[in-house]
This record gives C-alpha cells, sequence and structure tokens, in this order.
C-alpha cells in the first residue's frame, strides 16, 4: 500500500482526508485488498478502516465484495475494491506522429480509446485543438460516465501550472496556450493538466509498467524527438516549473549537429529516430517502419545498418552515463525506438555504460525495455489527471458535479 | 517553519513524535520563534503546543525566554529557541588539499573548529583516519558537551549506507570501509554518517547559504575535482545508495582528455582546477593560489589567463546546460573555485548557458556564488549528524547516553 504523506500538525479532519486518500491510492496502485490487508497496511483500527471504506462505498468511489473463506481462523474480511466508473477522466496524448484520446477509469484502466495517425504537418494548434475535441466527443459518446478530469500528453516542454508549451521543435510550437485553448474548446468544467509526453511516460512505467515498485529510475523514450523522465525517490522529477527531465536535450557532442532546441550535440541528435534513419542510408522521416527495415537489415548483415546501431548505442550509453552519475537510479527503462532496438544494440550499450559511468552507481542499475509500448504516455496522463481525486477523495465527493454537454459523436 | 511529513495512519504516539520533529526542525532551521509563531506555523492549539515545547524544555533541546510585549493586544507569546549544547555533534571535512574537524550545535553553529592543509601525498587510511581522529581528540577537549553523532564530508563517491568511499580518484581511494575506520578509530559509540562533501555542501547552501528558501537548485563546487550536487524538491538528490549528483562525471566532451574516473570527456577535465591552472601555463597542482594568481593576470590583461577563464566559463555553461534542462532548478550555486572566477566569468557562462539551455528551464534560473565558503561540506555534514534528532527528538530524548571516553587533547 502506496501511503500519501500529510503534513503533521493536521487537526482529525485532515487526518480523515489523508487516511481516505491512503486507501484509495493504495488501491489504485495495488488494486483489490481485503480490509483486514488495508488494517495492516495502514496501522489504523478496523473499525476507522470500517468507517472509511463506508464513505468511499457511499460516495461510489470503492465497493465491497462478501471475501471467500480462506480456509485461516477468525471472520473471512471483504474484499475492498476501486469502482471502475466511480471518476472517469480523459486522457489525450498529442504525438507528433498520432493522436490518441481515451476515457479512463479510476482504476486507470482505459474504458474506450481513440488513436489515429497524425499528419506532421498539421502545426497549427487551432487545428490540433479541434481535431482532439472532434475525437473526444466519440470517446464520451461511448463511455457510460461524466468526465471530471482531463490529462494531456503533448511531446514539447510543458510548464505544468497552465499547460503553456513553450517549445515543441518537432510540432514547430513556441509558447503556445494549448492547456487552456484546449480546456476552453472542450468546454467540460473540469480541471485540464499538461504535461510532458516522456514525463507521463515515465510516471506510467513507475506506477503500471516495468519500474513497479522502483522509486529511482529514468525513462528514455524516443520516438521523433528524444524524450525522457525520471521517478527520483517515488516522485517525478519535475523541476521548478515542469519543465525537468528534458534529457533529449542534454549536450552530449558539443562539436556536434544543430539541434532543433537551437543548441548543438543535444543527444536526440545523436540517438534520435532521425540520426539512426540517416545513418543507415534512410530518409530521416522513414518512421517506425524505417527502424524495422534497419533492424531486419542488420539481422541479415547488413553493414551500414549495424554500424548505425552500433552508433546509436554508443551515444546512448554516452548519455546514460550522465544520467547515472547525476541520479543514481535503479532501473533504465528503454521506451518506443530504443525500447525496439535494444536486443539489437544491447551489448554496445552495456559496455559503453560501463565504459563511461563510474563504476559505483553503474553496478547498481539495469536496463530493461518498457512494457506499456505506445500507450505508456496515455496511461500517464490519466494518472495525471486521476492525481487530484487520489490526493483527496474527501474533496472530490464534496464537490458539485461540473455541468458537461451532453456528449455526441459528432 | 519547515514541516516534516509523517506517514498517515499513524495513532497519536506518531503524531506526538511527527509533531516534536516539526517543532525542533523549524527552531533549527529558521531560528528562535515565539509560541505564538509555532501554533500559527503548525496549526496546532496553544495547549498542544505548549505541552510539546514543555517536553522539549524538560529534555534540555530548547529554552523559553520571557517575550518583550510588542504592543499588540493579548498577552506576549514567550519566545523558544535551541539549547546549542542541547546535542552536539562532530563535523569532519576530508578534502583533497584540507582537513577539518568541528563541534556543532544543535542550532547548526560551530562551537570549536579545527582546519589544516593536507599533504595530497598522504593517502593511507589509516593515515587520515588517525589524524582525523587527533585533530576531533583536540576539538572534543575544548567542547563542553558530549559528542552525540558525527557526520562526515569526503571527497569521493560514497555509499550513504556504511560510509563505504567507492572512489575517490583524487585521493586514490578505492572501495575504502571509510566509515567503518573512522567509527572504530572515533570509538565515540555513536552513528558515523559519510556522504559526498558536494552533495553536503548543497544540502548546507540550502540550509544555511545562498538557497535558504529554494527548494529546486544545482550546487556546483570544484576543489582538485568537480563535484556538486542538488536539491529537487526540497530533499538532497542522493539517488539508489548516495551515489547521486557527481555532476563532476558528466560526459560533457567525448572527444576529449582521459578523466581520472577512467572515462573520457568528463566535465571535471574542462573546468576543474587543473584544466584551468594547466590552460594558463601553470602547473596544474598551483592550487587556489594558482588561481589567484590567474585572476589577477586576467585582470591586468593577459590574454592567456582570460583564455582560461573563457574556457573554463565556456564548459562550464555546457554542463550547467545539462543539469538545468534535466533538473529544472531555480538556482544554480557556484561554489569555490567556481564561485570565486565568477566574476571574471560571468558573461560567459551567462550567454554560454543561453546558447545551449532549453529556453524555457533558463529563464527561470539565476547563477549566483556560494555564501558559506569552505565551510559548506563541513556545515552539511554536521546538518546529516543532526538529522537523526531532526526527525525524531523523542526518540534521542528517550536513548540511553553513548559511553564515551573522556576527551584529551593528546
Amino acid at each position: 500500500l502506496r501511503l500519501v504523506r500529510v503534513e503533521v500538525g493536521q487537526r482529525s479532519e485532515t487526518v480523515r482526508r489523508a487516511n481516505l486518500s491512503a486507501i484509495i491510492r493504495g488501491l489504485h496502485d495495488a488494486g483489490p485488498m481485503s480490509r483486514s490487508q488495508i488494517v495492516a497496511a495502514t496501522g489504523l483500527t478496523r473499525t476507522a478502516i470500517g468507517g472509511l471504506v463506508g464513505e468511499l462505498v457511499a460516495a461510489g468511489l470503492v465497493q465491497e465484495a462478501p471475501a471467500v473463506r480462506q480456509g485461516t481462523p477468525g471472520r473471512p474480511s471483504p474484499v475492498v475494491r476501486i469502482v471502475r466508473d466511480g471518476a472517469v477522466v480523459l486522457a489525450i496524448e498529442m504525438l507528433v506522429d498520432s493522436l490518441s484520446v481515451a476515457s479512463v477509469g479510476l482504476d486507470g484502466r482505459v474504458i474506450v480509446q481513440e488513436r489515429v495517425t497524425r499528419a506532421r504537418d498539421e502545426r497549427s494548434v487551432e487545428a490540433v485543438v479541434a481535431h482532439i475535441a472532434s475525437m473526444a466527443a466519440e470517446v464520451r459518446a461511448r463511455t457510460p460516465a461524466p468526465i471530471v478530469g482531463v490529462g494531456v500528453a503533448v511531446a514539447g516542454v510543458v510548464r505544468r501550472r497552465d499547460g503553456l508549451v513553450a517549445m515543441a521543435p518537432n510540432l514547430g510550437w513556441v509558447d503556445e496556450p494549448f492547456g487552456e485553448r484546449l480546456a476552453a474548446v472542450l468546454a467540460l468544467n473540469v480541471p485540464v493538466t499538461v504535461a510532458n509526453d516522456a514525463d507521463l511516460g515515465a510516471l506510467a512505467e513507475h506506477l503500471r509498467g516495468a519500474g513497479v515498485g522502483v522509486d529511482d529510475l529514468i525513462y528514455v523514450s524516443g520516438e521523433v524527438g528524444v524524450g525522457g523522465g525520471a521517478i527520483v525517490g517515488g516522485r517525478p522529477l519535475d523541476g521548478l516549473a515542469g519543465y525537468g527531465g528534458e534529457i533529449g536535450h542534454l549536450p552530449v557532442n558539443p562539436g556536434g549537429s544543430p539541434c532543433r532546441c537551437g543548441s548543438i550535440g543535444c543527444w536526440e541528435t545523436e540517438v534520435g529516430e532521425g540520426a539512426l534513419l540517416s545513418l543507415a542510408g534512410l530518409s530521416p522521416d522513414a518512421g517506425r517502419r524505417g527502424i524495422d527495415l534497419v533492424l531486419r537489415e542488420a539481422q541479415a548483415g547488413n553493414q551500414v545498418a549495424v554500424a548505425a546501431l552500433e552508433h546509436v548505442g554508443r551515444w546512448l550509453a554516452v548519455g546514460l552515463a550522465a544520467l547515472v552519475n547525476i541520479l543514481n537510479p535503479q532501473l533504465i527503462v528503454l521506451g518506443s525506438m530504443h525500447g525496439r532496438i535494444y536486443p539489437a544494440s544491447r551489448h554496445t550499450v552495456e559496455a559503453g555504460l560501463s565504459a563511461r559511468a563510474l563504476p559505483a552507481p553503474r553496478a547498481v542499475v539495469r536496463i530493461v525495455p518498457a512494457t506499456l509500448g505506445a500507450d505508456a504516455p496515455l496511461i500517464g496522463a490519466a494518472e495525471l489527471a486521476l492525481e487530484p481525486i487520489l490526493v483527496d477523495p474527501a474533496g472530490f465527493m464534496a464537490r458539485p458535479a461540473p455541468v458537461q454537454r451532453l456528449a455526441s459523436a459528432s
């Protein structure tokens, strides 16, 4: 059970709210538990747990089912589980090549999802927002619950406070008030929270993927740009304004090529999709199919493809060494392109990391491919939208219901 | 008042302990406060604060003084302050060129301090430990209180759990059980905690120096090696095992020079003391006097010295850009050599950072020199030793007193 933390000096109402939060977050993160397990995990009394669970049941956020007798002495303990429809959020993922909208329940599972391929030249924020709104209407029409929050993953540098996209070089956006426009067009009267796609991918792999139970991890994803995120001491590395974790723009090669961000020799110029494809003699825009072709060619012994993969593996190791020396993580999770090519580049990456990183933090870190696949940022976006409910379920239970237009698949 | 965080589900004893901790940490961090201020900051009742402060007074950790009437209505509120001698720790700083031992009170202030210049060729751990022990005996003889904990700052990569120095390239140490040997020779029967010097410098600048009130900061120090530390969301960036924050070994120039750590082109090969001195035509071992000479020569218009400072400033900016893009800090604190040369290299560093870092995190970060000077790691070491008392003063109050030999200045 992942216990939340509360400020000390709390009055009894504060303690009650924090305990409600601890219970619902535990059920959300770890799945159904018996009342006895909750008692054991929280240190609260049976009576207190009974009362708190009762409140959550009355609010429709959790439900109890009679337990199957386990053969152990004593009364069987009822099993408590999240009600998926108790709080449904909209998760939106806006990447360079694709757009996805899903409704996600309080248990973090997808209810309805739409994913479409996106034209890279659709760059107008208005067009993107309109596209998202029409997909959202479809998803809402097929979702049997009102939407209580919206989380958005976008491939850019995002100011968390208001969803301003300060820069998205691969979308051509600078200082676009994406969050505000999206909230206005969706008109759902619920909070809309925007964050960087890779930061949310890291959160998703930490909560639901390769990094469950690991409190210090680095997540590297690579679609067109190279993104990443980190979990430090169990918390996302957001930094002061939400700009943290922009690992694609680690300056790894000051004598290298210009980067779209305006600097020189950023990590993504050496290990991005475009770098691999160009080195393999393909168009830098050949996308996922191009990557698959490079992998097949390398396996067939094509030395140009092999050398391209080695180049990317070597430079991947340089950037990973920087992150290992700074963050001392337990796990490196490789997502998207880097997860797919890892079987082919594994030896180069492991050896390069050993040569470049300090031996002590190197010895304690493992590299694994991501397990959530392309949906990681979307799942992280849902967690972002669910977070206020998990932090303060009592406040959520007491809120007036948002006024929303009826959804229609327009 | 910096409130500590406690797990929810706590019984009343847990709440009491957490509240005692919140009060003593607030007084430790921010200085004396009136009872009314403590009431306002914690949200507890006057009666509860009265009882908790009474416990701390009875244990000799804090004292109360009658308040001066402020001209405001109501009874004047007594002023509560830390008793310096209520808990005294030994702080030890083991750098390449110097060794310092101090006794530090519960208020974080130095009581007695010794600092000596160290011969760089004194590399045997036994000799270093014996040297520290004799300085510690002198400091203890002049300190009118028993020692309740020991904190140690060392210029190396340290495993926090047991004080193993995994690597200290500038001391020539690999996998030395420094913490255990020191504890055995000091024979104080109190915990001995060892950490990296720059990590502790970061903690000290955060609590007592240029970064007070700033929860996201980077600290760069440079004695012989380049060290650094970071505070992320108000907490030190230790990583999984305490190896975090090794920014001196950021790989910034993969085509550069071999580093003592075994890698190539680490940040310290470009911005360390040795790099600056060599570029300026001096011996790389000329130390602080050499740096002062370079600064004087540059001011007098010596173009070799100017170019050396520019080189270091340019490369400092490259590494800072990496840290800014990853950590999105509010403040960069430049300590030791980098603080001293900053007035001369400021323009190069600021311009370089603007060219290399992403505009969004760049716009929110400021660069300042450290304010604690050479003592920063020592002050951080004291905070490390005081931490268990600040986290659980009730446990400290209930402990049996350690059995210690009488100190004599041998």
